[in-house]
Protein backbone atom coordinates (compact mmCIF):
# COMPACT_ATOMS: atom_id res chain seq x y z
CA UNK A 1 0.00 0.00 0.00
CA UNK A 2 1.50 3.53 -0.68
CA UNK A 3 -0.01 6.22 1.77
CA UNK A 4 0.60 9.39 2.36
CA UNK A 5 3.88 9.73 4.70
CA UNK A 6 3.21 9.17 8.77
CA UNK A 7 4.65 12.58 10.62
CA UNK A 8 7.96 12.97 10.87
CA UNK A 9 8.69 10.80 7.56
CA UNK A 10 8.56 13.17 5.25
CA UNK A 11 12.37 14.58 4.88
CA UNK A 12 12.64 15.87 1.79
CA UNK A 13 16.68 15.70 2.06
CA UNK A 14 19.60 13.95 0.46
CA UNK A 15 21.68 12.06 3.12
CA UNK A 16 24.39 11.36 0.91
CA UNK A 17 25.31 8.77 2.74
CA UNK A 18 28.47 8.20 -0.08
CA UNK A 19 29.87 12.03 0.16
CA UNK A 20 29.66 12.38 4.18
CA UNK A 21 32.05 8.96 4.52
CA UNK A 22 34.62 11.74 2.78
CA UNK A 23 36.69 13.69 5.72
CA UNK A 24 37.27 16.28 3.31
CA UNK A 25 34.05 16.44 1.70
CA UNK A 26 32.64 17.00 4.85
CA UNK A 27 34.84 19.27 5.98
CA UNK A 28 34.36 21.24 2.83
CA UNK A 29 30.55 21.13 3.55
CA UNK A 30 31.26 22.74 7.31
CA UNK A 31 32.85 25.92 5.46
CA UNK A 32 29.91 25.86 2.84
CA UNK A 33 28.33 29.69 2.93
CA UNK A 34 24.90 28.53 2.35
CA UNK A 35 25.43 25.74 5.70
CA UNK A 36 22.48 26.02 8.23
CA UNK A 37 22.14 24.04 11.20
CA UNK A 38 19.11 22.83 13.70
CA UNK A 39 20.26 22.91 17.44
CA UNK A 40 18.35 20.37 20.16
CA UNK A 41 19.22 19.94 23.62
CA UNK A 42 18.33 16.68 25.11
CA UNK A 43 15.48 16.19 23.02
CA UNK A 44 14.22 19.53 22.44
CA UNK A 45 14.33 21.76 19.17
CA UNK A 46 15.19 25.06 19.12
CA UNK A 47 12.39 27.36 17.52
CA UNK A 48 12.64 30.89 16.58
CA UNK A 49 10.04 31.93 15.22
CA UNK A 50 10.28 33.18 11.76
CA UNK A 51 9.87 32.62 8.78
CA UNK A 52 9.02 29.44 9.34
CA UNK A 53 9.84 28.28 13.03
CA UNK A 54 12.81 25.75 12.35
CA UNK A 55 13.73 27.58 9.52
CA UNK A 56 16.79 27.96 10.31
CA UNK A 57 18.33 28.96 13.68
CA UNK A 58 22.03 28.34 13.04
CA UNK A 59 23.41 30.30 9.99
CA UNK A 60 26.18 29.05 11.37
CA UNK A 61 27.41 24.60 11.80
CA UNK A 62 29.49 25.07 14.07
CA UNK A 63 29.06 23.06 17.44
CA UNK A 64 27.38 24.98 20.02
CA UNK A 65 28.68 23.02 22.84
CA UNK A 66 32.00 21.31 21.77
CA UNK A 67 29.79 18.33 20.21
CA UNK A 68 30.71 17.95 16.47
CA UNK A 69 28.22 18.65 13.57
CA UNK A 70 26.18 16.34 12.37
CA UNK A 71 25.17 16.20 8.61
CA UNK A 72 21.78 15.76 7.84
CA UNK A 73 22.22 16.42 4.39
CA UNK A 74 21.72 18.42 1.80
CA UNK A 75 18.65 20.49 1.18
CA UNK A 76 18.53 22.17 -2.43
CA UNK A 77 21.83 21.67 -2.28
CA UNK A 78 22.70 23.71 1.02
CA UNK A 79 24.46 21.32 3.93
CA UNK A 80 22.13 21.24 6.53
CA UNK A 81 22.96 20.28 9.99
CA UNK A 82 22.57 19.03 13.43
CA UNK A 83 24.20 20.57 16.47
CA UNK A 84 23.35 19.82 20.49
CA UNK A 85 23.58 22.57 22.92
CA UNK A 86 22.70 24.03 26.89
CA UNK A 87 21.42 27.36 25.53
CA UNK A 88 19.50 27.83 22.84
CA UNK A 89 20.76 30.12 20.32
CA UNK A 90 20.37 33.76 19.86
CA UNK A 91 16.92 34.42 19.32
CA UNK A 92 15.22 30.78 19.69
CA UNK A 93 13.77 29.06 22.41
CA UNK A 94 13.83 25.32 23.14
CA UNK A 95 10.79 23.09 22.49
CA UNK A 96 9.37 19.68 23.15
CA UNK A 97 9.25 17.65 19.37
CA UNK A 98 5.66 16.51 20.32
CA UNK A 99 4.10 19.97 20.94
CA UNK A 100 6.22 20.76 18.16
CA UNK A 101 5.45 18.46 15.21
CA UNK A 102 2.18 20.04 14.32
CA UNK A 103 3.25 23.69 13.96
CA UNK A 104 5.80 22.36 11.10
CA UNK A 105 5.42 21.30 7.56
CA UNK A 106 5.81 17.34 7.23
CA UNK A 107 9.35 18.01 5.86
CA UNK A 108 10.67 20.13 8.32
CA UNK A 109 9.26 18.18 11.39
CA UNK A 110 10.91 14.92 9.73
CA UNK A 111 14.05 17.03 9.38
CA UNK A 112 13.55 17.85 13.62
CA UNK A 113 12.77 14.19 14.33
CA UNK A 114 16.00 13.08 13.00
CA UNK A 115 18.63 16.00 14.43
CA UNK A 116 16.24 14.43 17.64
CA UNK A 117 17.06 10.90 17.13
CA UNK A 118 20.76 11.20 16.18
CA UNK A 119 21.43 13.65 18.83
CA UNK A 120 19.79 10.86 21.21
CA UNK A 121 22.34 8.75 20.36
CA UNK A 122 25.75 10.42 20.85
CA UNK A 123 24.35 11.60 23.67
CA UNK A 124 23.76 7.78 25.30
CA UNK A 125 26.64 6.21 22.54
CA UNK A 126 29.70 8.12 23.56
CA UNK A 127 31.85 5.02 25.02
CA UNK A 128 32.81 1.88 22.97
CA UNK A 129 30.19 -1.07 24.31
CA UNK A 130 32.67 -3.24 22.96
CA UNK A 131 35.85 -2.41 25.09
CA UNK A 132 34.72 0.48 27.16
CA UNK A 133 36.79 3.15 25.57
CA UNK A 134 35.49 6.95 24.60
CA UNK A 135 34.70 6.42 20.74
CA UNK A 136 35.23 9.59 18.26
CA UNK A 137 32.84 10.72 16.06
CA UNK A 138 33.01 9.77 11.85
CA UNK A 139 31.18 10.18 8.68
CA UNK A 140 30.05 13.49 9.55
CA UNK A 141 28.11 12.04 12.82
CA UNK A 142 26.84 9.17 11.37
CA UNK A 143 29.03 6.85 12.93
CA UNK A 144 31.18 6.22 16.13
CA UNK A 145 34.29 4.64 16.02
CA UNK A 146 36.76 3.17 18.78
CA UNK A 147 40.22 4.00 18.64
CA UNK A 148 41.03 1.03 21.24
CA UNK A 149 39.49 -1.90 19.74
CA UNK A 150 38.60 -0.83 16.46
CA UNK A 151 35.14 -1.63 16.56
CA UNK A 152 32.39 0.83 14.03
CA UNK A 153 29.30 1.26 15.98
CA UNK A 154 26.14 2.48 13.85
CA UNK A 155 22.67 4.66 15.34
CA UNK A 156 20.42 2.56 16.89
CA UNK A 157 17.17 2.10 15.57
CA UNK A 158 15.20 0.26 17.53
CA UNK A 159 12.12 -1.56 15.86
CA UNK A 160 8.43 -1.51 17.49
CA UNK A 161 5.60 -3.18 16.25
CA UNK A 162 2.38 -1.66 17.06
CA UNK A 163 -0.95 -3.02 16.17
CA UNK A 164 -4.68 -3.21 16.16
CA UNK A 165 -6.75 -6.23 16.67
CA UNK A 166 -9.93 -6.14 14.98
CA UNK A 167 -12.35 -8.80 15.68
CA UNK A 168 -13.91 -11.07 13.04
CA UNK A 169 -17.02 -8.93 11.97
CA UNK A 170 -14.95 -5.85 12.06
CA UNK A 171 -17.16 -3.91 14.65
CA UNK A 172 -14.19 -4.02 17.78
CA UNK A 173 -11.25 -2.89 17.92
CA UNK A 174 -8.78 -4.08 20.82
CA UNK A 175 -6.85 -1.36 22.51
CA UNK A 176 -4.87 -0.99 25.79
CA UNK A 177 -4.17 1.43 28.29
CA UNK A 178 -1.39 2.34 30.49
CA UNK A 179 -1.36 2.92 34.33
CA UNK A 180 0.34 6.56 33.61
CA UNK A 181 -1.52 7.42 31.12
CA UNK A 182 -3.84 10.42 31.10
CA UNK A 183 -7.74 9.33 31.86
CA UNK A 184 -9.59 7.69 29.06
CA UNK A 185 -6.71 7.32 27.29
CA UNK A 186 -6.48 4.13 24.84
CA UNK A 187 -4.28 3.36 22.60
CA UNK A 188 -3.16 0.36 20.22
CA UNK A 189 -0.82 -2.22 21.61
CA UNK A 190 2.63 -2.33 20.79
CA UNK A 191 6.22 -3.76 21.53
CA UNK A 192 9.90 -3.85 20.75
CA UNK A 193 10.84 -6.35 18.48
CA UNK A 194 13.58 -9.12 20.07
CA UNK A 195 16.17 -10.93 18.13
CA UNK A 196 15.54 -14.02 16.68
CA UNK A 197 11.82 -13.29 15.58
CA UNK A 198 9.92 -11.57 12.44
CA UNK A 199 7.86 -8.59 12.54
CA UNK A 200 5.11 -10.84 12.40
CA UNK A 201 5.89 -13.27 15.73
CA UNK A 202 6.93 -9.89 17.11
CA UNK A 203 2.81 -8.67 16.64
CA UNK A 204 1.48 -11.88 17.70
CA UNK A 205 3.76 -12.33 20.63
CA UNK A 206 3.47 -8.69 22.01
CA UNK A 207 -0.71 -9.37 22.05
CA UNK A 208 -0.67 -12.32 23.39
CA UNK A 209 1.47 -11.14 26.40
CA UNK A 210 -0.21 -7.90 26.91
CA UNK A 211 -3.88 -8.87 26.38
CA UNK A 212 -4.16 -13.03 26.16
CA UNK A 213 -5.09 -12.64 23.15
CA UNK A 214 -4.20 -15.01 19.31
CA UNK A 215 -4.29 -12.98 16.58
CA UNK A 216 -4.38 -13.83 12.91
CA UNK A 217 -4.29 -12.32 9.04
CA UNK A 218 -1.42 -9.81 10.52
CA UNK A 219 -0.70 -7.01 7.75
CA UNK A 220 1.54 -4.19 7.73
CA UNK A 221 -0.12 -0.77 7.14
CA UNK A 222 3.02 1.71 7.44
CA UNK A 223 6.10 2.79 9.50
CA UNK A 224 6.92 6.32 11.22
CA UNK A 225 10.38 7.12 12.84
CA UNK A 226 9.69 7.95 16.72
CA UNK A 227 13.07 9.73 17.91
CA UNK A 228 11.87 8.78 21.94
CA UNK A 229 14.41 8.16 22.16
CA UNK A 230 15.40 5.97 19.20
CA UNK A 231 12.20 3.88 17.91
CA UNK A 232 11.03 2.54 14.53
CA UNK A 233 7.14 2.60 14.48
CA UNK A 234 5.64 -0.88 12.63
CA UNK A 235 2.04 -0.59 11.98
CA UNK A 236 0.31 -3.78 11.43
CA UNK A 237 -3.95 -4.64 11.67
CA UNK A 238 -4.84 -8.01 12.54
CA UNK A 239 -7.60 -10.00 13.11
CA UNK A 240 -8.69 -11.81 16.45
CA UNK A 241 -8.37 -15.54 16.44
CA UNK A 242 -8.92 -15.99 20.06
CA UNK A 243 -8.90 -15.52 23.88
CA UNK A 244 -10.88 -13.10 26.16
CA UNK A 245 -8.52 -10.16 26.33
CA UNK A 246 -7.28 -8.88 30.05
CA UNK A 247 -3.82 -7.65 31.14
CA UNK A 248 -1.17 -9.99 31.51
CA UNK A 249 1.97 -8.77 31.90
CA UNK A 250 1.83 -5.69 33.57
CA UNK A 251 2.62 -2.81 31.00
CA UNK A 252 -1.04 -2.49 30.75
CA UNK A 253 -3.94 -1.90 32.95
CA UNK A 254 -6.47 -2.14 31.07
CA UNK A 255 -7.25 -3.47 27.71
CA UNK A 256 -10.66 -4.07 25.93
CA UNK A 257 -12.99 -3.98 22.87
CA UNK A 258 -14.15 -0.63 21.95
CA UNK A 259 -16.83 -0.78 18.89
CA UNK A 260 -16.60 2.49 16.40
CA UNK A 261 -19.41 4.29 18.25
CA UNK A 262 -17.59 4.18 21.73
CA UNK A 263 -14.28 5.94 20.28
CA UNK A 264 -15.67 8.88 20.60
CA UNK A 265 -15.75 8.91 24.19
CA UNK A 266 -11.95 8.25 24.38
CA UNK A 267 -9.36 9.70 24.32
CA UNK A 268 -7.31 8.71 21.47
CA UNK A 269 -3.23 9.32 20.84
CA UNK A 270 -2.43 12.53 19.27
CA UNK A 271 -2.77 12.68 15.29
CA UNK A 272 0.79 12.87 14.79
CA UNK A 273 1.01 8.84 16.16
CA UNK A 274 1.15 5.77 13.78
CA UNK A 275 -1.58 4.78 16.33
CA UNK A 276 -4.20 7.32 15.88
CA UNK A 277 -3.76 6.40 12.08
CA UNK A 278 -3.98 2.81 12.61
CA UNK A 279 -7.30 3.55 14.93
CA UNK A 280 -8.59 6.39 12.64
CA UNK A 281 -8.05 3.69 9.52
CA UNK A 282 -10.24 1.44 11.35
CA UNK A 283 -13.06 3.74 12.21
CA UNK A 284 -13.29 4.82 8.40
CA UNK A 285 -13.48 1.30 6.80
CA UNK A 286 -16.65 -0.35 6.53
CA UNK A 287 -17.03 -3.53 8.60
CA UNK A 288 -16.12 -6.31 6.75
CA UNK B 1 -0.38 -10.98 3.35
CA UNK B 2 0.06 -13.94 5.50
CA UNK B 3 2.63 -16.49 4.06
CA UNK B 4 4.56 -19.02 5.19
CA UNK B 5 7.45 -18.00 7.78
CA UNK B 6 10.91 -17.59 6.24
CA UNK B 7 13.81 -19.44 7.91
CA UNK B 8 15.13 -18.49 11.08
CA UNK B 9 11.37 -16.76 11.94
CA UNK B 10 9.28 -20.23 13.26
CA UNK B 11 10.10 -20.59 17.14
CA UNK B 12 7.90 -22.54 18.64
CA UNK B 13 8.69 -21.14 22.25
CA UNK B 14 7.10 -18.81 24.67
CA UNK B 15 9.69 -16.51 25.58
CA UNK B 16 7.75 -15.48 29.02
CA UNK B 17 8.98 -11.77 28.90
CA UNK B 18 7.06 -11.54 32.02
CA UNK B 19 8.58 -14.26 33.73
CA UNK B 20 11.83 -13.79 33.25
CA UNK B 21 11.85 -10.26 34.69
CA UNK B 22 11.67 -12.09 38.08
CA UNK B 23 15.21 -13.84 38.80
CA UNK B 24 13.56 -16.16 41.26
CA UNK B 25 11.70 -17.59 38.38
CA UNK B 26 14.94 -17.08 36.74
CA UNK B 27 16.82 -19.06 39.19
CA UNK B 28 14.07 -22.13 39.32
CA UNK B 29 14.26 -22.42 35.62
CA UNK B 30 17.78 -23.16 35.56
CA UNK B 31 17.35 -25.80 38.10
CA UNK B 32 14.49 -27.39 36.66
CA UNK B 33 15.12 -31.15 35.48
CA UNK B 34 13.74 -30.62 32.42
CA UNK B 35 15.82 -27.44 31.71
CA UNK B 36 18.10 -27.87 27.78
CA UNK B 37 20.16 -25.55 26.53
CA UNK B 38 21.76 -24.83 22.97
CA UNK B 39 25.64 -24.53 22.59
CA UNK B 40 27.14 -21.72 20.27
CA UNK B 41 30.29 -19.81 19.76
CA UNK B 42 30.99 -16.74 18.13
CA UNK B 43 28.17 -17.31 15.53
CA UNK B 44 28.68 -21.29 15.39
CA UNK B 45 26.30 -23.59 16.41
CA UNK B 46 26.89 -26.99 19.02
CA UNK B 47 25.37 -29.99 16.69
CA UNK B 48 25.54 -33.76 17.85
CA UNK B 49 23.37 -35.45 15.37
CA UNK B 50 21.46 -37.69 17.19
CA UNK B 51 17.71 -37.57 16.71
CA UNK B 52 18.17 -33.93 15.43
CA UNK B 53 21.31 -32.67 14.63
CA UNK B 54 19.80 -29.73 17.76
CA UNK B 55 17.90 -31.04 20.15
CA UNK B 56 19.84 -30.48 22.02
CA UNK B 57 23.35 -31.01 23.15
CA UNK B 58 23.45 -29.98 26.56
CA UNK B 59 21.19 -31.34 29.22
CA UNK B 60 22.68 -28.90 31.65
CA UNK B 61 22.51 -25.06 31.23
CA UNK B 62 24.95 -24.34 33.23
CA UNK B 63 27.70 -21.99 31.23
CA UNK B 64 30.21 -23.57 29.19
CA UNK B 65 32.99 -20.45 29.61
CA UNK B 66 31.90 -18.61 32.90
CA UNK B 67 28.88 -16.41 30.72
CA UNK B 68 25.71 -16.90 32.22
CA UNK B 69 22.75 -18.42 30.20
CA UNK B 70 20.30 -16.71 28.90
CA UNK B 71 17.03 -17.78 28.91
CA UNK B 72 15.04 -18.46 25.28
CA UNK B 73 12.40 -19.47 26.66
CA UNK B 74 9.75 -22.48 27.61
CA UNK B 75 9.39 -25.32 25.27
CA UNK B 76 6.72 -27.64 25.92
CA UNK B 77 6.75 -26.35 29.14
CA UNK B 78 10.54 -26.83 29.74
CA UNK B 79 13.30 -24.19 30.01
CA UNK B 80 15.52 -23.69 26.97
CA UNK B 81 18.62 -22.13 26.98
CA UNK B 82 21.40 -20.66 24.96
CA UNK B 83 25.54 -20.87 26.57
CA UNK B 84 28.64 -19.95 24.75
CA UNK B 85 31.91 -21.57 25.23
CA UNK B 86 34.79 -22.23 23.48
CA UNK B 87 34.52 -26.16 23.38
CA UNK B 88 31.78 -27.72 22.02
CA UNK B 89 29.91 -29.96 24.52
CA UNK B 90 31.09 -33.71 24.67
CA UNK B 91 29.85 -35.45 21.40
CA UNK B 92 29.48 -32.03 19.23
CA UNK B 93 31.20 -29.72 17.01
CA UNK B 94 30.25 -26.29 15.42
CA UNK B 95 28.68 -25.87 12.37
CA UNK B 96 28.16 -22.39 11.01
CA UNK B 97 24.15 -20.89 11.04
CA UNK B 98 24.08 -20.71 7.37
CA UNK B 99 25.16 -24.19 6.59
CA UNK B 100 23.12 -25.64 9.49
CA UNK B 101 19.82 -23.85 8.15
CA UNK B 102 19.01 -26.25 5.69
CA UNK B 103 19.52 -29.36 8.00
CA UNK B 104 17.38 -28.18 10.82
CA UNK B 105 13.32 -27.79 11.29
CA UNK B 106 12.32 -24.46 10.85
CA UNK B 107 11.26 -23.77 14.72
CA UNK B 108 14.63 -25.35 15.32
CA UNK B 109 16.36 -23.13 12.35
CA UNK B 110 14.74 -19.77 14.48
CA UNK B 111 15.83 -21.40 18.28
CA UNK B 112 19.47 -21.46 16.76
CA UNK B 113 18.79 -17.78 15.15
CA UNK B 114 18.09 -16.28 18.26
CA UNK B 115 20.77 -17.98 19.90
CA UNK B 116 23.46 -16.76 17.90
CA UNK B 117 21.57 -13.15 17.81
CA UNK B 118 21.54 -12.87 21.36
CA UNK B 119 25.04 -14.48 21.97
CA UNK B 120 26.10 -11.74 19.09
CA UNK B 121 24.96 -9.17 20.96
CA UNK B 122 26.07 -10.06 24.61
CA UNK B 123 29.56 -10.85 23.11
CA UNK B 124 29.81 -7.02 22.06
CA UNK B 125 27.82 -5.40 24.42
CA UNK B 126 29.36 -5.89 27.74
CA UNK B 127 30.28 -2.45 28.21
CA UNK B 128 27.73 0.48 28.90
CA UNK B 129 27.73 2.92 25.94
CA UNK B 130 26.22 5.68 27.90
CA UNK B 131 29.48 5.46 30.69
CA UNK B 132 32.13 3.17 29.57
CA UNK B 133 31.51 0.91 32.54
CA UNK B 134 31.46 -3.07 32.65
CA UNK B 135 27.87 -3.97 32.66
CA UNK B 136 25.74 -7.10 34.08
CA UNK B 137 23.69 -9.11 32.66
CA UNK B 138 19.84 -9.04 33.73
CA UNK B 139 16.73 -10.41 32.69
CA UNK B 140 17.91 -14.03 31.95
CA UNK B 141 19.90 -12.55 29.48
CA UNK B 142 17.49 -9.99 27.50
CA UNK B 143 18.72 -6.84 29.68
CA UNK B 144 22.28 -5.34 30.28
CA UNK B 145 22.32 -3.26 33.34
CA UNK B 146 25.05 -0.32 34.13
CA UNK B 147 26.02 -0.64 37.93
CA UNK B 148 27.74 2.53 37.53
CA UNK B 149 25.49 5.10 35.83
CA UNK B 150 22.26 2.92 36.26
CA UNK B 151 21.16 2.55 32.33
CA UNK B 152 19.50 -0.08 30.86
CA UNK B 153 20.70 -1.42 27.76
CA UNK B 154 18.03 -3.76 25.73
CA UNK B 155 19.31 -5.94 22.70
CA UNK B 156 20.06 -4.37 19.05
CA UNK B 157 17.89 -5.08 16.56
CA UNK B 158 19.09 -3.26 13.17
CA UNK B 159 16.17 -3.05 10.76
CA UNK B 160 17.17 -3.57 6.92
CA UNK B 161 15.44 -3.02 3.97
CA UNK B 162 15.66 -5.18 0.88
CA UNK B 163 13.73 -4.99 -1.84
CA UNK B 164 13.48 -5.71 -5.65
CA UNK B 165 12.26 -3.23 -8.13
CA UNK B 166 10.37 -4.27 -11.05
CA UNK B 167 9.49 -2.27 -14.14
CA UNK B 168 6.54 -1.04 -14.95
CA UNK B 169 5.63 -4.17 -17.83
CA UNK B 170 6.39 -6.68 -14.96
CA UNK B 171 9.23 -8.24 -17.20
CA UNK B 172 12.00 -7.42 -15.42
CA UNK B 173 13.84 -6.83 -12.23
CA UNK B 174 16.52 -5.02 -10.63
CA UNK B 175 19.71 -6.68 -9.32
CA UNK B 176 23.00 -5.82 -8.27
CA UNK B 177 26.11 -7.77 -7.19
CA UNK B 178 29.00 -6.45 -4.35
CA UNK B 179 32.24 -7.28 -5.97
CA UNK B 180 32.74 -9.79 -2.86
CA UNK B 181 30.26 -12.22 -4.66
CA UNK B 182 31.11 -15.38 -6.21
CA UNK B 183 31.20 -15.01 -10.23
CA UNK B 184 27.31 -14.47 -11.69
CA UNK B 185 26.02 -14.12 -7.98
CA UNK B 186 22.97 -11.14 -8.17
CA UNK B 187 20.59 -10.57 -5.54
CA UNK B 188 18.30 -7.82 -4.31
CA UNK B 189 19.45 -4.48 -3.33
CA UNK B 190 19.39 -3.80 0.80
CA UNK B 191 20.75 -1.36 3.65
CA UNK B 192 20.49 -0.50 7.01
CA UNK B 193 17.12 1.68 7.88
CA UNK B 194 18.76 5.28 9.49
CA UNK B 195 17.31 6.83 12.33
CA UNK B 196 14.86 9.73 11.47
CA UNK B 197 13.03 7.65 8.40
CA UNK B 198 10.47 5.13 7.44
CA UNK B 199 10.68 2.07 6.05
CA UNK B 200 9.19 2.84 3.12
CA UNK B 201 12.01 6.14 3.09
CA UNK B 202 14.69 3.67 3.38
CA UNK B 203 13.36 2.12 0.42
CA UNK B 204 13.68 4.91 -2.02
CA UNK B 205 17.03 5.91 -0.60
CA UNK B 206 19.38 2.59 -0.81
CA UNK B 207 17.85 1.95 -4.11
CA UNK B 208 18.66 5.62 -5.16
CA UNK B 209 21.59 5.82 -3.78
CA UNK B 210 22.86 2.25 -4.84
CA UNK B 211 21.22 2.17 -8.96
CA UNK B 212 20.24 6.21 -9.35
CA UNK B 213 16.63 4.46 -9.80
CA UNK B 214 13.84 6.13 -8.61
CA UNK B 215 10.96 3.88 -7.25
CA UNK B 216 7.27 3.94 -6.14
CA UNK B 217 4.34 1.43 -5.68
CA UNK B 218 6.62 0.43 -2.16
CA UNK B 219 4.76 -2.64 -1.08
CA UNK B 220 6.02 -4.59 2.09
CA UNK B 221 6.20 -8.50 1.27
CA UNK B 222 7.40 -10.46 4.73
CA UNK B 223 10.63 -10.37 7.57
CA UNK B 224 13.05 -12.77 8.31
CA UNK B 225 15.83 -12.16 11.56
CA UNK B 226 18.94 -12.38 10.08
CA UNK B 227 21.03 -12.94 12.87
CA UNK B 228 24.57 -11.84 10.99
CA UNK B 229 25.15 -10.20 13.46
CA UNK B 230 21.96 -8.29 14.71
CA UNK B 231 19.90 -7.63 11.52
CA UNK B 232 15.93 -8.01 10.92
CA UNK B 233 15.13 -8.03 7.75
CA UNK B 234 12.08 -6.15 6.25
CA UNK B 235 11.61 -6.94 2.11
CA UNK B 236 9.44 -5.09 -0.32
CA UNK B 237 8.47 -5.06 -3.79
CA UNK B 238 8.60 -1.39 -5.61
CA UNK B 239 8.08 -0.36 -8.78
CA UNK B 240 10.52 1.43 -11.56
CA UNK B 241 9.53 5.09 -11.78
CA UNK B 242 12.89 6.61 -13.46
CA UNK B 243 16.66 6.36 -13.97
CA UNK B 244 19.14 4.57 -15.63
CA UNK B 245 20.46 1.79 -13.09
CA UNK B 246 24.46 2.09 -12.95
CA UNK B 247 26.63 1.31 -9.13
CA UNK B 248 26.96 4.67 -7.57
CA UNK B 249 27.84 4.96 -4.21
CA UNK B 250 30.75 1.85 -4.32
CA UNK B 251 28.85 -0.80 -2.53
CA UNK B 252 27.70 -2.78 -5.98
CA UNK B 253 29.80 -3.30 -9.08
CA UNK B 254 26.90 -4.05 -11.51
CA UNK B 255 23.46 -3.04 -11.20
CA UNK B 256 21.21 -3.93 -13.89
CA UNK B 257 17.42 -5.59 -14.92
CA UNK B 258 17.18 -8.87 -15.88
CA UNK B 259 14.21 -11.11 -17.49
CA UNK B 260 12.83 -14.12 -16.06
CA UNK B 261 14.45 -16.12 -18.36
CA UNK B 262 17.94 -14.68 -17.62
CA UNK B 263 17.51 -15.48 -14.07
CA UNK B 264 18.37 -19.27 -14.32
CA UNK B 265 22.18 -17.65 -15.47
CA UNK B 266 22.76 -16.18 -12.32
CA UNK B 267 23.51 -17.68 -9.20
CA UNK B 268 20.78 -16.33 -7.07
CA UNK B 269 21.37 -16.17 -2.95
CA UNK B 270 20.28 -19.30 -1.14
CA UNK B 271 16.93 -20.37 -0.63
CA UNK B 272 17.08 -19.67 3.35
CA UNK B 273 17.64 -15.31 2.42
CA UNK B 274 14.47 -13.70 2.26
CA UNK B 275 15.74 -11.99 -1.26
CA UNK B 276 15.57 -15.19 -2.74
CA UNK B 277 11.91 -15.22 -2.12
CA UNK B 278 11.11 -12.04 -3.13
CA UNK B 279 12.88 -12.81 -6.49
CA UNK B 280 10.93 -15.99 -6.74
CA UNK B 281 7.88 -14.52 -5.97
CA UNK B 282 8.05 -11.55 -8.59
CA UNK B 283 9.26 -14.88 -10.65
CA UNK B 284 6.43 -16.71 -9.94
CA UNK B 285 3.88 -14.00 -10.51
CA UNK B 286 2.57 -13.48 -14.41
CA UNK B 287 3.53 -9.54 -15.51
CA UNK B 288 0.70 -7.24 -15.21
Amino acid sequence: METDPNTFSAASIDRVSAERRDPGWVARAERDPRARALASSGGRMALSGEPSPLDFVLADPQPLEGTRPVLLGLRDGAPLFAVEGDEPPAGSQWSGLRELASTLSPAEAALAATAIAIGNWHRRHRFCPNCGSPTDLAEAGWLRKCPACGADHHPRVDPVVIMIVVDEPGERVLLGRQPSWPQGRYSALAGFVEPGESLEEAVAREVREESGVEVGGIIYRSSQPWPFPSSLMLGFACRYAGGDPAPRDGELEDVRWFARAELSELVLPPRLAIARRLIDEWRGSSPS
